[in-house]
C-alpha cells in the first residue's frame, strides 16, 4: 500500500497527493482548496463539512465510503451530539484520507461563495468579507524565554494562518492578556484585510457581524449582516435628525452658511441616529455590539460630507467641490458608534459634487459596466442621479428636478406616508377620480374604502400620485400638452374650479382639500424637464437615441408606475418591459460592499472611469430642457403607452368602456 | 555655446548635465542631490541655499561667478531684505545654471543632515525626521472637470514632490477645504513617512516640531524639538503623579491588582502630565502645540504599559509577560495630548518584563550594537537594568537592586532633592565627616555654609550620597567588608553609636539627626551584591572577566562618583578613566528616535537580536550576589580606586595630611 494517496476535491477539481492519515482540512490548505475553518481544525466551528463523493474514481473501485476516509472521530461525535452533522456529512478537521478519495466542499463550507442575489441580475454576490475569525491557542509564557504575549500570538497566527506581518489595534492590546488568561491560552482574534488584529475574545468566538447603511436625506436605513454568510439578519429605519435643520439639503447648506461650525451637530445628529439604529437592529436580531466588526455607508454628496463632520458649504455653490471623491476609511470610533473599537467603517465614494456615493452604490448594484446593452439608471431625490452606459463607457449627471417629485413644492404634497394618495384613475368622460392610499388596498370607489381608511385620514398626495393624477389628467385632457389646466372644463365638470387667475382640479374633497393646481403641473413640468434634459445630454455624448434598459432606484422608483412616468415624458423611449425598479439599489450597493472586499477596489476604479458631466455648463441642457416641458415629450411611443396605462384601466375600472378607451388613444 | 550645461554638487560629488537656463533646485533634484525645500522653489523657505565653488573645472577656466549662474533674482533681493541671506549663498530654486559649475550644499540646506552630537561619542545625529512639510499650489476647482479638492492636492503633491499613493487622515479632509480657500489655493502640508497628509495650513508654514518624553515612576522629562534642525529648543520635568497610587513601580503593581481597572486612572494621570509638560514647553520656547507633530516615549515596562492604558499587573509576578514588545505607534490623539491632531506617538520597543523602553532608549544612544570594545550600560532605577556586548552580540537582563540606590529603605534617605547629602568625606583619623548637599556648592566644613544653606535645610541623604558615605566609612575601617559597623570605635569618636543591637554612624547632627545604620549598610550591599551578580551573569555568559568600557545612565548615573561606586563594588572591573556617566542616555535615546527615522528601525531590529537573560532562574545568579555582598567585592582594582578617592581628598580637603592618605592605602 502506497504511503500517500491521491485526492480530488469539487467543485474546483484541484487535485494532488497527500500523505495518507492526512485531514482532509490539511490536504485542502496544502492543495490550495478553498475549505473553511474558524476554529483551526479544533472540530469547533463546523465550517468545514465536506461529503466524500461516490461514484468517483470507477477505475480504482471506490466501493466503500470507510475505506477511503477515517471512521467517525471522537470530536466529530461530539460535534453531531452538540450542533448536528447531516447525513454523509464529515468535519474536514478530523475525517483523514485512507485511500484516494473525491472530496466535495458543499458551498457554505467555502470561504470565498457565490450567493445567488435577489435584486441584481448581473453578477452574483460574493461573500469574501474584510474581516475574519481565527481561532488560536498560543503558548504559555515562560522564564527562559522573555516573549512579549502579542509577539507569541502574532507568531502563532503566523504558524497556523499564514497570516504575516499583522499589526495590532492598541485596543486589542488593552485587553490581550487578560482574554489569553480568561480563555487559557485559546482566544479568537479578528483581523482585518489579513493585516491588523481588529478584536479579541477569549475562547472561542464565531460571530463576526457588519452594518450597511443608507444615509438620505430624509431616511436613515440600516442593515445587519452576517458577513460569514453575508446575509441580512434585521433591518430598520428612521428620520434623519438632520431635518431639524433644514428639510432638504439646501436648505442644510444654507443652514451650515448661516451658522458656521453648524455641520459639526448635524454630523453628531447623525451619528446618533446611526448609533440608536445599531442597538435597534441588534436588539431585533438578538446580537450584541459588540460583535459588529465592519460598517459600510452610502449617501448623497451633502449627507457624505455631514457623516465624516466635512463642511458641506462648498457643495452649495458652483463649482460644488467635493473635499473627497476617494472612498474613505474610518475608525468606528472615529464615528462614536458604539460597536467593537476595532470595527472599521468604509464610505463608498462619490462620483462628482451631485452625484454621490448612494449612486456609486447604485452603480456597484446594478453594475451597468457590466453589461453590453445600454442602462440609465435615475435614482430621484432632490437631485435626479442619472448614470448612463454600459461596459464600454459610463457616463454620470445630476439634474437640478428639484423636491415635486418627492412632493414637497407641490400644493397638497407630502412624502410617501400612510394616507398619501399614491395611485388616481380618473374617468375620460366623467372627470371622476378614484385613487388609493398608503395604508390601503382599496381603492377610493370601493364601498368598504371610507370605513378601513377612517383610521388613516387622506393626507395629501405624495410622489408617485402626483406623476399618476397628472398623467390622467393629461389623458382625460384635463391638461393639454403645455400643462394648462382647461378652465372651460369647469362647465361640464364639478371637479375644475377657478384658481385664481389659473384652474385647478379637485381631487378629494374631505376634511382636507385636495387639488391639483396650476402651480403643481409646472412644478412637476419643470422637474421632469430637468430629469429628461439630464438624460437627454447623456445620451447625446453617447450619440443615441434610445436606450436599451431603464431602472428607477430608490422609494421614487419603487413606488411610481414607470407607464405614467412615460407618459409624462420622465425618461426616454424604451421597450416598456425593459423599465424597471430597481428598489433599493443604494442599499444594495452598500450591502455589497459591507460582505465583498473586492467589490470595494470594483467601484474606486469604475467611478474613476466614469465620465462626469456637468449639466449646468452645457448649453445642450437648456435646449433639451425647453423641449421637455411639453407633456407627453414628443419622443415618447405614445401608442405602447396609451395602451399599457389603459389596460389596466378596464380591470380596475369596469365602468370605463372600452371604446372610450379607445377612442381616447386615437385623439 | 553648448544648449547644457556640466553641474557638479559638493559634498555628494553628484554630477551630470543638464539644459542651460536649470535651475540649481530642479539640477539638484534631476541628479538625485539631497537639496532641502520646503516651499517647493517660491523663494519663501530658504531652504535651499547654496554657494557656487571657486576653483571648480579649472580646465575650463572657472573666472566669475556670474557667468556661470544668473544674476540675483528679484526673489533673492526680496527673500534677502526680509531674511538676510549670508554673502555668496544663493537661493537654488532662483539661480539658474548658465555655465559648467560646482555647487556646494551646505550641511543646513541638506535634508539628510548629520550633526555633530554632544552627548554620544560613536555615531552622528543624523536628523531624518518622519514628517516634512510641503507647500504647495492646488489649482482652482471648475465646472467643466469634477475632481474633488483632495484630489487635486494630491496630484500636485505627486507632480511637485514626487509623493505618490498618499493617504490622507480624516481631520486633514475637515480642514481642507477652509485651509485651501484661506490661503488662496497655496497650503502647507506635513506628510507622514511619504505615506499620509496629516496636518495642513493656509499658505506658507515653516515650522514642525517635536517632542521626546522620558517617562519615569518619579519624574517626567519633556524636550521639544525642531523636526528641520533636530536641535531641542526648551526642556521641562514634573514628578510622574502616578505617585499618588505609588511610590514605587511595585505599589503602583499592587494598587491595580488590588484595584482592577485602576490602570485606566494611571494612563489618565501620565497623560495629563505629559499634555501639561506640553503646554509648559511650548510656553518657554514660544510655540504653539499644534505644530508638535510628532512624539517619542521611552520609560521602563510598567511606565510603557500605564502609558498606554495597558494593565502592568503581568507586570507584577512571574513570568512577567510584556503585552507587547514591539514598538507602538498611536494617533496623538488616542493620548489626547492637545498637539496637532494629525501628531503620531512613538513608544520606543521594551526589551523584556524588566528591561524596558527606557532601556531601548540607552542602547539607541550608546550604540554598543556599533562598536567593537565590550561596553557595559547600566541604568540604576528600582530595578538596575543591564547591556552588555558589542557589535557581534548583545545581552540584556535587570537586577532586583530594590529602591535603595534612590534613597528609599535607608533610614535618611530621600531623593535627589534640594537638602539632600550628596558628598561625603570622612576623615579616618578623627572619624569626622564633611559633606555637601544639593544646591550648595561649598562643602559642610566652610565657614559660610551654615548661612548659605539656611533655606534649604539638611534633610536627608540621597543615593550618590549613600555610596560614598559607606565607601568613606569603609575606607575609614567603620565599617569592614561584611559590612559590619564596627561599635569599638565608639569608643574613639562620639561618630559611632549604639542602635539597638547594632551601631550607626552619625553623618549629622542638627534639626534632623542624619545616621548611618547598620540596615542602610545592609540595604545597600544586598543592592549592589543583586547589580553585581547581573551584570557578572552576563558576563559569564559571553565568557569574560572585564570590559572595556562602562556607561552609567539615568540619575543615579550622573550623581554618582564612579570611583566610589567601584569602592563599594557595584560594577566590575575597568579602568577608571572608562567607567563614565552617559548622562540622560534614555532621553538621548528618545530624541535620537524623534529625529531619525532609520533610528527606528536601527533599534526595532536591534532589540529582536538582544539575547534576554532572566537572572531569576539562572542559578549562577544567586551564587555571584551571595559572593558580591562583601565590600569591596574582590575582584575591584582597590589600589587604583583608592588612589583615585584619596587624591580629590587632597585638594578638597586640606586638613587631610598626604601621609594620612597614604598610609590608609597601605592597608
Amino acid at each position: 500500500m502506497s504511503d500517500d494517496v491521491l485526492v480530488v476535491f469539487t467543485p474546483s477539481g484541484k487535485r494532488g497527493r497527500v500523505s495518507r492519515g492526512t485531514t482532509v482540512l490539511q490536504a485542502a490548505r496544502d492543495l490550495g482548496v478553498d475549505l473553511d475553518s474558524v476554529c483551526g481544525g479544533r472540530a469547533i466551528c463546523g465550517r468545514c463539512q465536506v461529503t466524500l463523493s461516490e461514484g468517483a474514481f470507477p477505475k480504482h473501485g471506490i466501493e466503500s465510503r470507510a475505506a477511503h476516509l477515517s471512521g467517525l472521530g471522537e470530536n466529530e461525535v461530539a460535534y453531531d451530539e452538540v450542533d448536528g452533522l447531516a447525513e454523509g456529512r464529515r468535519l474536514g478537521c478530523s475525517a483523514r484520507l485512507l485511500g484516494d478519495a473525491v472530496i466535495d466542499v458543499p458551498p457554505e463550507s467555502q470561504v470565498h461563495r457565490q450567493v445567488v442575489r435577489k435584486r441584481t441580475e448581473v453578477h452574483d454576490l460574493s461573500v469574501n468579507p474584510l474581516v475574519r475569525l481565527h481561532v488560536v491557542e498560543v503558548s504559555e509564557p515562560n522564564m527562559h524565554e522573555s516573549v512579549s504575549d502579542l509577539r507569541r500570538l502574532l507568531e502563532e497566527l503566523e504558524f497556523e494562518w499564514g497570516l504575516t506581518d499583522l499589526e495590532c489595534d492598541l485596543h486589542v492590546l488593552t485587553e490581550l492578556q487578560g482574554a489569553l488568561r480568561t480563555g487559557q491560552w485559546r482566544i479568537t482574534v479578528a483581523v482585518y484585510r489579513e493585516r491588523k488584529v481588529v478584536a479579541i475574545w477569549p475562547g472561542y468566538h464565531d460571530t463576526a457581524l457588519g452594518m450597511a447603511f443608507d444615509i438620505g436625506s430624509t431616511t436613515i436605513a440600516a442593515h445587519l449582516v452576517d458577513l460569514a454568510s453575508g446575509e441580512a439578519l434585521a433591518s430598520a429605519g428612521r428620520m434623519n435628525p438632520q431635518i431639524r435643520f433644514g428639510e432638504d439639503l439646501m436648505s442644510r447648506v444654507s443652514y451650515v452658511m448661516m451658522h458656521p461650525g453648524a455641520e459639526k451637530q448635524m454630523c453628531e445628529a447623525v451619528r446618533t441616529a446611526v448609533a440608536e439604529l445599531i442597538v435597534e437592529v441588534c436588539a431585533e436580531a438578538e446580537q450584541t455590539p459588540d460583535n459588529i466588526l465592519d460598517c459600510t455607508f452610502v449617501g448623497n454628496p451633502i449627507m457624505h460630507h455631514l457623516l465624516l463632520g466635512l463642511s458641506p458649504v462648498e457643495l452649495g455653490g458652483a463649482p460644488f467641490a467635493l473635499a473627497t471623491d476617494s472612498a474613505v476609511t474610518v475608525s468606528a470610533q472615529t464615528l462614536d458608534l458604539g460597536i467593537n473599537p476595532g470595527a472599521r467603517c468604509y464610505i463608498l465614494p462619490c462620483i462628482a459634487g451631485h452625484v454621490g456615493a448612494d449612486c456609486a452604490a447604485v452603480v456597484l448594484s446594478e453594475a451597468p459596466h457590466l453589461r453590453e446593452e445600454l442602462t440609465l439608471l435615475v435614482d430621484v431625490g432632490t437631485n435626479a442621479e442619472i448614470v448612463l452606459g454600459n461596459r464600454h463607457r459610463l457616463l454620470a449627471a445630476s439634474s437640478p428636478t428639484g423636491p415635486a417629485f418627492e412632493g414637497a413644492q407641490i400644493s397638497s404634497g407630502q412624502r410617501a406616508a400612510p394616507g398619501a394618495i399614491e395611485r388616481v384613475r380618473i374617468n375620460p368622460e366623467t372627470l371622476e377620480p378614484k385613487f388609493r392610499i398608503i395604508g390601503c388596498d382599496l381603492w377610493s370607489d370601493h364601498p368598504n374604502f371610507a370605513s378601513e381608511t377612517a383610521g388613516l385620514g387622506i393626507t395629501g398626495i405624495c410622489g408617485s400620485g402626483i406623476i399618476e393624477v397628472l398623467a390622467e389628467l393629461y389623458l382625460a385632457q384635463v391638461i393639454n400638452s403645455d400643462g394648462v389646466v382647461d378652465g372651460a372644463l369647469s362647465a361640464r365638470s364639478p371637479r375644475v374650479i377657478a384658481d385664481g387667475r389659473t384652474f385647478a382640479y379637485v381631487l378629494h374633497e374631505g376634511k382636507i382639500r385636495i387639488l391639483v393646481t396650476q402651480n403643481d403641473v409646472r412644478a412637476i413640468q419643470l422637474a421632469k424637464a430637468a430629469l429628461y434634459a439630464g438624460v437627454r445630454l447623456l445620451m447625446d455624448k453617447l450619440n443615441v437615441d434610445s436606450v436599451d434598459r431603464i431602472r428607477l432606484a430608490g422609494a421614487f422608483g419603487s413606488h411610481i408606475d414607470v407607464k405614467y412616468a412615460m407618459v409624462l415624458g420622465l425618461i426616454p423611449d424604451c421597450r416598456l418591459e425593459n423599465v424597471t425598479s430597481a428598489g433599493n439599489a443604494a442599499g444594495s450597493g452598500a450591502h455589497i460592499a459591507l460582505v465583498d472586499r473586492n467589490s470595494r477596489e470594483e467601484i474606486e476604479r469604475e467611478i474613476r472611469r466614469i465620465e462626469k458631466i456637468e449639466t449646468a455648463v452645457e448649453t445642450r441642457f437648456q435646449e433639451h430642457f425647453v423641449e421637455a416641458m411639453a407633456i407627453p415629450h414628443k419622443s415618447a411611443p405614445f401608442d405602447e403607452l396609451a395602451k399599457a396605462v389603459t389596460l389596466p384601466l378596464r380591470t380596475d375600472a369596469p365602468s370605463d368602456s372600452r371604446s372610450s378607451g379607445r377612442r381616447r388613444r386615437r385623439r
